[in-house]
């Protein structure tokens, strides 16, 4: 589609750039491709006028499991694997295909209307999911969970396998596959090396849970003498591009090892805070030049998928753990969030900020609001007085997914009825 | 008024009182007057359904200087002393009359939006603020800040008892009046020793800042010899009811000292994150009795006056802190931000919960939308999924504030104008 949108105030979240004011962008199909002044004969099918808003990229939640949003608020103030096992596990094996599609389409419906555009997923039944993003227009990478600790080691591999098949490039390109290997402390040694084999045949990169808990990581030194970095290390996985969820137990070897190899760290603060888990040490990751981008993990240990609590976390916890008040400042948490999620899901030519050529996911968010006012600073704003709910106006890949806070993809009303009964068949089942 | 709210879903905050469902509750002029079932003869001028929605009791900001909000985005990502020096203190001197007006009343807005029936404040020109209370129907506590390290002790001191003597229990009772000696290291001994006997001779209770920073403990060491506990301890300020903001840096026999003299302290999360004061010792506290309020702190150091965004810190980072996902439940987030409030103020009796013969200060949040969804616990979804822009309605002693996300009281686009120019005067003056 053809868009132009006007009186713009735009933050571009290109190098350390500050904001545009009263700016205009055209978008031509799927793609940015003019930035600031536009050329007049230009002919848009769609003009947006942004007067009193921000335009910025898209968010991106780099990684969570939006199904998951069918457990949300059902268990809380439980420690992680009490969490899990007592609670997670047993509702997840009655889970059925037709639970993964409603609650993929919630959380796909919640991720729009915070001003995510695209989200970096690990669970089951992924072609739901799979069929959700399509629905929705948003933007995804899903990766098919890998666990052999239960003996179904082998029908998931191929799972993976069909996923790439039918939906690697899928929904207009939206979709992108990557292999899921659980953790590894669900995953054996054998198994995890017959995942790497996989991500390097089909030539897609790796999303891994990786040291989440003090306890995974005691576990991996009892059972492998190693650190669960050092364990994934040694077994070459990261000859292949790997996104690593968590690691909020990193030692300074593990950091190296990261940074070395080019992983990328996400980081999860909600989550390992409401679980208990800690503190990731984003100074240390940084500062070792690992781009550490941002995820709400799912809804179940969150319990949303609001992506600007997570960016307001990042910028004001990392403060406060290193007693230093210009630790992660308000652009780099902004950035963590978008760029930096570009780059962990190798996506970084394409999206993560507003540059001429760069795929259109663009959001506005509405600053004509008394908590924005006055406008002192855009990007302060954007990571200390914003609410997803500020999110107006959500453009993916050149359509235009919700405008006035509206979406237009699917039907809000019916996703709730439908996953409302889901949840409620799932508790009787 | 007399106002009839229908189908509500209620969080009480009484005891541990669970919800209750499908509830009525009536409010006669200012007052709760039933709860569940309401007679059939009661008249009602005013008929609410609140259908999809939780009613609860209105939040309670417990420590804010709402004026501020002008000096939002304004300055960020530096330390305490150092923001407080080279930035917040050398516009604060340029701010007039006017400008307090406009900042308070558009704070009050925010805070109406956000769900806040009642707030706390300490700043200057409080005759200023207390006018924007009156008119935008909010219930408030006010303290005019007292400081005599600058010379001006003495006029300040006639400020306080002029606040008092024209606004307590002013605005229809709304308004209530403390004594706001500024902090133990802005405060000389013989003027904290003034303030003191200000209160006793007013019947009124202290709103003080206290151990906010390490280098604020380290001074009172190095001046006094103690901790700024132990010091207005000695000083006899417990005597009078306290309100002590911030509370972050106490040793093990600080945090006897307030139990034992029932001092309320006031968690403000975020602006201790921000300006890297550290993590207040919130277990410590709640395991030996003190009833721990929440704040938001002005909104310059913060950047909003989102109590939900407060809630939903205290739920999550005590955990990540005390390496225990049971820490600070749900429940306890939002008693915090509610009952506990209360309690600081010493309004325990007319506020904080839902009971009959309290007050009438109540919020209605809407759910009907993906972020609640599906219902599993309220309680839950209060302080881990509900974002300040949820509350879709707001009533201030029996009065309708906000109904429908529209403030009925002042004139927001008006508000936000004015606190613009003001900003921006500032600045150039």
């Amino acid at each position: 589609m053809n868009i132009l949108i006007k009186n713009a105030d735009i933050l571009p979240l290109t190098g350390e750039g500050g904001p545009l004011e009263n700016a205009e962008v055209a978008v031509e199909n799927s793609v940015i491709r003019y930035i600031g002044r536009v050329p007049k004969d230009f002919t848009a099918e769609k003009v947006i006028d942004a007067k009193g808003g921000i335009l910025m990229p898209g968010l991106i939640d780099a990684h969570t499991h939006v199904a998951m949003s069918l457990l949300r608020n059902y268990a809380d103030d439980l420690p992680l694997m009490e969490w899990l096992r007592t609670r997670v596990w047993p509702v997840e094996e009655k889970l059925v295909r037709e639970d993964v599609y409603w609650g993929s389409l919630l959380g796909a419906a919640e991720l729009i209307k915070s001003g995510v555009t695209c989200f970096s997923d690990m669970y089951f039944f992924m072609e739901e999911t799979a069929r959700a993003v399509e629905e929705a227009g948003i933007r995804a990478v899903l990766a098919r969970g890998l666990v052999d600790s239960d003996g179904s080691g082998d029908s998931r591999i191929e799972e993976a396998k069909n996923l790439y098949e039918s939906w690697h490039n899928g929904a207009g390109g939206r979709i992108r596959v990557m292999v899921g290997p659980h953790a590894p402390y669900t995953c054996s040694p054998e198994y995890l090396a017959r995942a790497i084999e996989l991500a390097k045949g089909l030539g897609v990169g790796i999303h891994i849970h990786v040291s989440e808990s003090a306890y995974e990581v005691e576990e991996s030194f009892k059972k492998y003498g190693k650190s669960p970095v050092r364990h994934l290390h040694d077994l070459g996985m990261f000859d292949v591009p790997t996104v690593a969820a968590h690691c909020v137990h990193l030692s300074d070897e593990d950091v190296d090892i990261l940074a070395e190899n080019s992983v990328a760290a996400v980081y999860n603060p909600t989550s390992n805070l409401k679980l208990a888990n800690g503190f990731a040490p984003v100074k240390k990751m940084q500062e070792k030049g690992i781009h550490v981008a941002l995820g709400t993990d799912g809804p179940s240990s969150n319990n949303n998928l609001n992506m600007f609590e997570e960016i307001h976390l990042a910028a004001i916890i990392n403060k406060g753990v290193n007693h230093d008040a210009t630790s992660v400042p308000a652009f780099a948490a902004v950035k963590m969030a978008t760029v930096n999620g570009a780059k962990a899901l190798g996506m970084d030519k394409e999206i993560g900020s507003i540059e001429i050529g760069k795929k259109a996911d663009l959001i506005i968010i509405d600053t004509n609001k008394p908590h924005f006012c006055p406008k002192h600073s855009i990007v302060s704003a954007m990571a200390y007085s914003a609410q997803a709910a500020d999110v107006k106006t959500v453009i993916v890949n050149g359509e235009i997914v919700m405008e006035d806070y509206e979406i237009k993809t699917i039907d809000i009303e019916r996703i709730m009825f439908e996953a409302e009964r889901a949840a409620r068949g799932l508790a009787k089942r």
